[in-house]
């Protein structure tokens, strides 16, 4: 049993880490200040199923185990979470409070500082929170594989040993990403080795890919639902097909589709958020880890989704569009990701039986899919 | 002639480049919102003279040439940067407008996020800005050679190539910090190189070491002033010592004196600004120039500062404090800095001549020195 802080649990992966951390018997107190909701409300996209505050869903899993502490405050508020952290002393902290979404970031100016100064603010503050009351206490920051972009060499995880002019040295992996949001993913990095280096922190970054799938709960209790997006903004590629399949529309591959990335499903991040709790970085110490199982590209996906719907007599078109986003399209990828299956993660691998689950879940809401809000508006230029 | 901006006009080197580009006959509009006086005000820190405010300084260099336009704003008020930039259609953007000082950034949690923000987002602004309006326009940015840190092995100028398991890459040269201001130099550097990437932009990044000397004018005007500070907090080394020296308190060298960086004369960053200003970058192409002409190690200007005001009578001391900082003290140093000469820097070297001239103007002022606040008050642990 652990005492851990989570920030940003009203996400997709914060919900689904508090009710499988809950589970596990770990006491928890959890953070967030609805901002995802709010900037979604402003832009009138909506998840598939709009859900419950905190507050409401905790009611029905918090009797048996541990009271689960909640906060509706911002992380960018360095005196409240302060207070938070002197209060409850966690032992671990993850920080999922963070705007996630490319598009969004790339839509003007306003929400590009945004995401910046959110995403910037809030680990800076973690980091020098734990600097001041208890450097041993264990950050976990969930990073992306997008801050290493598409370089034309191998991407090792996190970091790159250079060998220049008959002299060695070990750098963080040289990073460069598409969009203002991985940028700010690119910062925190910065940020949180930075205090790692000064003052001895235990910092775990997770470099994942973008996830998909349901929250599962592997216990008893009915599945907790888990915010689940596929509109252009904050939906996630593999998501966003399944709904189009459902709703008889076609899939929308940007550009030639051949863009290549790693991909994991949402039960595997849980896993590898339980791996990384069980494997404290030594002081001083930065651990990163590639998280994703599976690199695919954006038809073979396609493909996959097309071929698996049909077994249960969804017919599938794949279309191509203008590609709205500024990246290349053609490109070597070959990212290692053994880190995390050495200390013990069991992949859960893609195949039509977990896309058929996902779209099991889409039908029962498929009345409530908004069309409008799918094809790509946010233009890179 | 062009017509520039120039953001952050009231600081050392923003008003020395003030004078010079007047002189050489472009068009000038200048921006300033006096926030690092503010800043030393809070903080009890004066320079050696304080100087009247732009406006009033203007008065004595405004008749014979082009009028100089000058605002006081906020670089990082999007909205006001904008309308700036909107009316006065400049050709280039020099940004100035950064908090420059590393205690400053790690005296505590307020100023450490000021220091992030203010720098990331008006960086942010300037980019942003001129991506939606002129993406022609060229932007030239002071780095700082602090972004490389201490890397065991040759610093190359921005630019790092990588060959690794038989593929081969180009990155922008690893960095990594030892104060959270260096560290905001590295972000900019993020931030101004994926809009140069996304949107073409033209851009050069001056990664400058550690500025000595006074604002000489070449011209026939009398010398024009810049604000000359000295303290711990945003005094740079070698003008510290000789204020020392010249106070006949002992010249404080923190911890072994084995560091090493690169130093440059004002009068050479001036120079180097004219030269960048001649060399504008083709669309799409950030140019980074290691921007110093000298490395010396802080045991070798002490010395150097002994040595030559001993010339001039003045006998001097040099001790050892204990380091405030956290850096190497002991390490590799071999950074490139030959593009800059490529392109025409002749560079003044520091010798007892320039060291001399610059006691002159403190003995000068040699009452006005306070010496309470030249010992190190902020410790990074």
């Amino acid at each position: 049993m652990k005492r851990i802080l989570i920030l940003g649990a009203d996400g997709y992966l914060g919900w689904a880490s508090t009710v499988a951390l809950h589970q596990d018997g770990h006491k928890l107190t959890i953070v967030d200040n609805y901002s995802k909701r709010k900037y979604m409300k402003e832009l009138n996209r909506d998840p598939l199923v709009t859900l419950p505050k905190l507050k409401t869903r905790l009611t029905s899993i918090n009797k048996t185990r541990h009271k689960i502490n909640i906060y509706d405050k911002d992380c960018t508020n360095y005196v409240e979470l302060k207070a938070i952290i002197k209060k409850h002393k966690p032992e671990v902290i993850i920080h999922f409070a963070e705007l996630p979404s490319a598009p969004f970031s790339m839509l003007n100016n306003i929400y590009g500082w945004k995401t910046l100064q959110n995403n910037i603010q809030s680990t800076f503050n973690v980091a020098h929170i734990i600097k001041e009351i208890n450097p041993d206490c264990h950050i976990i920051k969930l990073g992306t594989m997008g801050e290493y972009g598409t370089p034309n060499i191998d991407i090792e995880e996190g970091w790159l040993k250079v060998n220049h002019n008959g002299r060695n040295d070990k750098f963080l992996y040289p990073r460069q990403a598409s969009s203002l949001y991985h940028t700010s993913k690119i910062m925190d990095t910065d940020l949180l080795w930075f205090y790692t280096r000064m003052n001895n922190l235990r910092v775990t970054d997770l470099m994942q890919g973008p996830v998909y799938g349901l929250c599962v709960n592997s216990a008893n209790e009915k599945p907790m639902e888990s915010t689940f997006t596929y509109d252009d903004i904050f939906g996630t590629v593999l998501n966003r097909f399944i709904v189009q399949a459902v709703a008889g529309i076609p899939l929308t591959v940007y550009g030639s589709g051949n863009q290549i990335r790693g991909y994991i499903n949402i039960a595997d991040t849980i896993d590898c958020i339980r791996l990384t709790l069980a494997n404290t970085p030594h002081s001083g110490k930065l651990n990163i880890y590639n998280q994703f199982t599976q690199q695919f590209s954006v038809n073979e996906l396609a493909k996959l989704v097309k071929v698996s719907l049909n077994e249960i007599g969804i017919n599938t078109k794949i279309t191509k569009i203008s590609n709205p986003r500024i990246e290349k399209e053609k490109h070597y990828y070959n990212a290692k990701h053994t880190n995390i299956n050495k200390i013990g993660l069991k992949p859960t691998l893609l195949d039509s039986e977990v896309i058929i689950d996902i779209a099991k879940y889409v039908l029962k809401h498929k009345s409530k899919i908004n069309k409008k809000i799918i094809n790509p508006k946010v233009k890179w230029k």
